[in-house]
């Protein structure tokens, strides 16, 4: 818990919820004849409402991007590092709104809220939502917030998709866009390791074909064991050896298979505290929401033509040491955009941390992309 | 199945098996009263004892390296790309002999055989065997076929632990070693990834704590997943990329929760085939093995003092898209021999399969390792 707030967090906060009654057509052909949108804000909105940027979050993230909920939170929100008073998204001069994805398991609509067919939880029968589908939804509370333009959609990794399909899908709402650790598809190999944790997801007899609710019971092994995979491909082989080596917790080698070495601790500890927090079948969707991402497909797998009406300036932000969406992959998106004569800075990161690196405190990484929304806000005020 | 066998096999070939009556004292600190070894051998021995060479095998492989069992096989033995007359490991010169390892499901004595002490299976009262516990198993091989010192000790990935090991623990009775794919110890994300595989295997209900024999049953999932993650490792991205890309078995993405991507059908066919064919606890012990590995240990974690007294002539070969044991870790092991004095030759080889590389037939790779095994067959025969 913090003993005080710091002086450049956004302080205390707490979520609104936005219920929507416009049905919203998923890209899957269903229809959610309501939903509602959990979200937080940080900053004030100007007069002119020029000055709202978007925060969309990746795989297991959520709407609490900032600040503290209680003073007896132990962390803040997940992207502290990056937004608050002074921060590189500055909340003195940003109005930022950060959103619970459709599908998500922290309060908006998705497969642990009532299905209003059935009365029940949606559980597996909620539909697979894509990337389209939350700018779609997202754009519904962008309205409802009465922001017509955002001064920047940022997100990073499954995030950076959404800030890239925003400019993409609404150009003429979005001025700037962040793209951290991103790309501008899965690879076979990002698709084969979605495919092993939702294996061990559905394999698990606690799982129930996604009704573990019902069963009152938890898949926790199986979405322990993907959370122990995902966190192997958001780190680098280089920070897994700083941080862990081959240290043995007890000394010596104990020729058992219980956990020896302090990674399979780790691992071990990552995994048990993200199944008390997280949906499995929210897991599900979001691994099949990255895996469909793939905005070229309508575009005859051409990026430069998929990128052709994007009216947004863009900042596009990769760490050397990320093998899960390493810089080659942003760099396909930075050529796209430079030849379909766009708008586009692009920094490459010196960093060990891996995929993570975009939620730490990386001092080369927070000037840029400081020194990019600063720019961006004087635009905001000079309009 | 072969409708004739090549010119270039070892044709059709049998195992055999040795039975040790020696009592062989364990790392762990177990005894084996008696065990047996299950290995092959192609080529011939000749007079002096000179021209053989032994091959290691790596985490799922066997005795069974080259040539055919029956007229019946699909496939020959798993390097026979290297292994064959005027192969690389040609076995018109060679006297090959190749060896299922303790603690293996093929035949040697491992958790799938007889407990003498219970009359029951071993399962997982089996010892967690290491490296060096091989190595001294397959001395007695050696000296029951009158082979004082091995022409050439050769492995790739925990084969190649294996070449290393022999070198620096029984110096006098290796001339050569080819360590290929290999790395002088486990990293931590390599250990990561081993424990997200015991764990799979361990957590699936039907592993029955190592029993599932004598539940009549197999802990199909938890390997399954196992296999599917190890194959992710074994290839590259751009592998996988070429071979799968992103193309969908049926056309058009399903919004559901099964095998979409070619790629998902690959891993699912890999683990479905292989839980038939491979023990679930001899899996365990198999990563263990490989975690365990760390000759430098004894030797304040010095790689130079650790290979000081090796008397062979090594070659070390990596491959650059190797990322399981990248060429990184090759040439720790190349820096220490050089820095040791020793005579090493090193080949990183341009090819873009992965750690798989090492069972591939790639040009440059077989040539560079032929023209290596040529210079070791002329010394033998000039002595």
């Amino acid at each position: 818990m913090p003993e005080s707030i710091p002086a450049d967090s956004v302080g205390l906060v707490s979520p609104s919820t936005l219920h929507i009654d416009d049905p919203l057509k998923l890209d899957c052909g269903r229809v959610l004849p309501h939903y509602d949108l959990v979200y937080e804000t940080y900053g004030e909105l100007n007069a002119e409402h020029s000055n709202a940027v978007l925060i969309c979050h990746a795989l297991s993230g959520d709407h609490h991007a900032a600040g503290f909920h209680t003073m007896e939170d132990r962390k803040p929100g997940w992207w502290d590092t990056a937004i608050g008073p002074g921060k590189a998204i500055d909340t003195n001069r940003f109005f930022v709104v950060s959103v619970n994805n459709l599908g998500g398991c922290k309060g908006s609509t998705g497969p642990n809220t009532i299905n209003p067919e059935t009365g029940e939880l949606y559980g597996p029968d909620f539909p697979i939502v894509t990337v389209s589908d939350w700018v779609r939804s997202q754009a519904m509370l962008a309205d409802k917030l009465q922001i017509t333009q955002w001064a920047a959609v940022i997100g990073g990794s499954l995030g950076g998709m959404q800030a890239l399909q925003w400019a993409i899908s609404l150009p003429e709402r979005v001025r700037h866009t962040v793209v951290i650790a991103a790309a501008p598809k899965l690879s076979a190999q990002n698709i084969a390791f979605n495919e092993v944790a939702r294996t061990a997801i559905k394999s698990d007899p606690d799982f129930h074909d996604g009704y573990y609710m019902a069963q009152n019971t938890l898949p926790r092994q199986g979405l322990g064991l993907a959370r122990m995979l995902g966190h192997i491909t958001y780190l680098s082989d280089e920070a897994m050896g700083e941080k862990f080596g081959r240290e043995l917790r007890s000394g010596a080698i104990q020729f058992g298979y219980d956990v020896e070495f302090q990674i399979e601790s780790y691992l071990r500890y990552q995994s048990t505290s993200f199944v008390e927090r997280f949906d499995a079948n929210t897991y599900l969707l979001m691994t099949k929401a990255l895996d469909y991402f793939d905005p070229a497909k309508e575009f005859d797998d051409d990026l430069t033509a998929t990128v052709a009406n994007i009216k947004a300036k863009s900042l596009i932000i990769s760490f050397t040491s990320d093998w899960r969406f390493s810089p080659v992959r942003s760099r396909e998106i930075v050529n796209a955009m430079l030849a379909a004569g766009k708008s586009v800075s692009y920094a490459e990161i010196e960093a060990h941390q891996g995929h993570d690196a975009f939620l730490m405190p990386i001092p080369r990484y927070l000037e840029i992309f400081a020194s990019y929304m600063q720019q961006v806000a004087n635009e905001g005020e000079n309009r």
